[in-house]
């Protein structure tokens, strides 16, 4: 498995880069909704406060353009010419996580409350469909010849979230037991892999590339996609050692069926029963969730994250090598790959 | 204003048509959703029972694929080929209700329970989100020229539809004489003349039509879509005379702030401000219900929504002749407006 050994600053500069080319076209477009879909939409990517006064816009860290961009670029095409396509990428996600938080309930996103608790649920939820609507609108106007198949794509794509999202409300609301690692794995893979893998499709469309290859870039995000789920479910366990993040314990005080959990859950082990009971209490304490931490463990739940998530990013790797067999123009795309499951900053 | 005489049965034989040729499309593109999210599909459809049984499958008039076919046709098209942009604006405008029975909180919808009183509102709002996802996405794999053209359309239109949901929650928060008419008109047209407009606009696209010919095929569904709406705001205050429907003074019951109340609040005469008082009781009891009826009514606001209906329809009626100079050509367009501003069955 070759990688990059950028240090996570090459990945840190390709975001930087892509922000900076994607984020006024993205602007304008959101500036381009009527009045008060704009108002929330400003407000949840960051670039105005409540108020309505300007904000310092960090609107999330532009991954996904940055795939789409990067992967234009290994296969040969201009990234330029994916501008509109990063965008309507970014758009997109954003129509996520402003619908998800409504649905989870979440109060803050980005460490600033989320949309919802500010501009209450139907301005929040009406927003996130006008920026989905946004998405396809951006590029069903762009004139790139590639752009019809990039808009059914990135359309499929979201039906495979809407199927994600809904999948994990249902685990959560399913017994402990009842939910099997085959089911969470393809929970994680559309609630996350999916969008990791169109943005790389997307740039390979747009940069004329055929059906395999274009394949084989959507493979290569899913798995890098489901590699950086594990890693992030295990940091919601485990911590994120050495840096400021997710406590340790979180999502195990907030009884995440995660997949390190429900791993340990179904390994028919003391430890995992023992876990099982623990999730059955309402309310885990401070000692409760040492111990369930320590059940996953013992349960195998964290070698076996550790393990997946190597053999993820190398099945990753290999998908990539199908598309770019010359793997050394394709170190944008593995440096972002990197990025995004060491979770460094 | 030339209108075809027939009392509503050419209209009922048209949709009756519509419903036969777009349902089983329409209904095999749903079947394609994953898994729960079909269930709440199918049952928002009429297709299934909440259960998952077999329903009769009383899914709406087709009004909005009716028009697409019938401009395609009007304009020389083949309806055959625009069945699947019929089926995508369907899709669109069942999107619409699910999200806005769940920002309005309606308990019922075409008789039955709402999706979100049934499934639960995160299902039920990431079902919508699914529905205007696959609504795109038809288009988008749709191989007809038209198709990049009628995406970014329906996608432009669904940002205008989410504009008119918004503004009218935001107008239902407001004190009765703060919202102005031209507010209220543009709300309705963003509301409900919008998708009525882009269904005929998409028939133009699929028919070949030129810009300015879509562009009065919009007006023309706009127009039409806005005197639906006066009159439907006619029954909700004096019932719809001889026939099943809203009970009267239903909305003045409701503080509906429908057209002809804004019309009434905004006249600037004695009867105006008795219906603002009357309408700042947090009750209205049948007593005051039948004053706020009279009072609208001596405001001028009955007057005022009938004159403009007729204008709308007017209006309809000429940029439909921009669009078709032969009239007689576009007979099924006029049956339809004529049977959705009649509101005979």
């Amino acid at each position: 498995m070759t990688m990059t050994g950028t240090d996570g600053r090459g990945a840190v500069a390709l975001l930087d880069h892509t922000r900076t080319v994607v984020n006024p076209h993205l602007r304008s477009t959101v500036e381009s909704l009527p009045g008060s879909i704009r108002r929330v939409a400003m407000y949840h990517l960051g670039w105005e406060r409540a108020d309505g006064t300007p904000d310092t816009g960090q609107a999330g860290k532009a991954i996904r353009p940055a795939l789409v961009l990067a992967a234009a670029e290994a296969l040969g095409g201009d990234p330029a010419q994916a501008v509109r396509a990063a965008a309507a990428v970014e758009l997109a996600h954003n129509f996520t996580l402003l619908h998800d938080d409504i649905v989870d309930e979440d109060p803050t996103r980005r460490h600033r409350p989320t949309a919802w608790t500010v501009f209450g649920i139907p301005d929040a939820l009406v927003a996130g469909d006008a920026m989905l609507a946004l998405a396809l609108r951006l590029l069903a106007e762009d004139d790139h010849r590639a752009s019809s198949a990039a808009s059914a794509r990135l359309a499929a794509c979201v039906i495979e979230l809407c199927a994600g999202q809904q999948a994990d409300c249902a685990f959560e609301r399913r017994d402990p037991y009842e939910v099997s690692l085959d089911e969470c794995v393809a929970m994680a893979t559309a609630k996350t892999g999916a969008l990791l893998g169109c943005a790389c499709a997307l740039g390979a469309l747009y940069a004329g590339a055929g059906e395999e290859e274009v394949a084989a870039m959507d493979a290569f995000g899913r798995e890098a996609g489901l590699a950086f789920q594990l890693i992030d479910d295990l940091i919601g366990i485990w911590g994120d050692p050495g840096r400021t993040g997710k406590p340790a314990g979180a999502d195990l005080a907030a009884h995440k069926k995660s997949l390190p959990v429900v791993a340990a859950l179904g390994s028919d082990t003391a430890a995992g029963a023992e876990l099982a009971e623990l999730y059955r209490r309402p309310v885990l304490d401070e000692e409760a969730v040492q111990r369930a931490t320590d059940a996953v463990e013992r349960a195998g739940g964290r070698d076996w994250a550790q393990t997946q998530a190597a053999d993820r990013m190398a099945r990753a790797v290999q998908q990539l090598s199908r598309a770019v067999p010359d793997l050394s123009a394709a170190g944008d795309l593995l440096a972002l790959a990197e990025f995004v499951t060491r979770r460094s900053r």
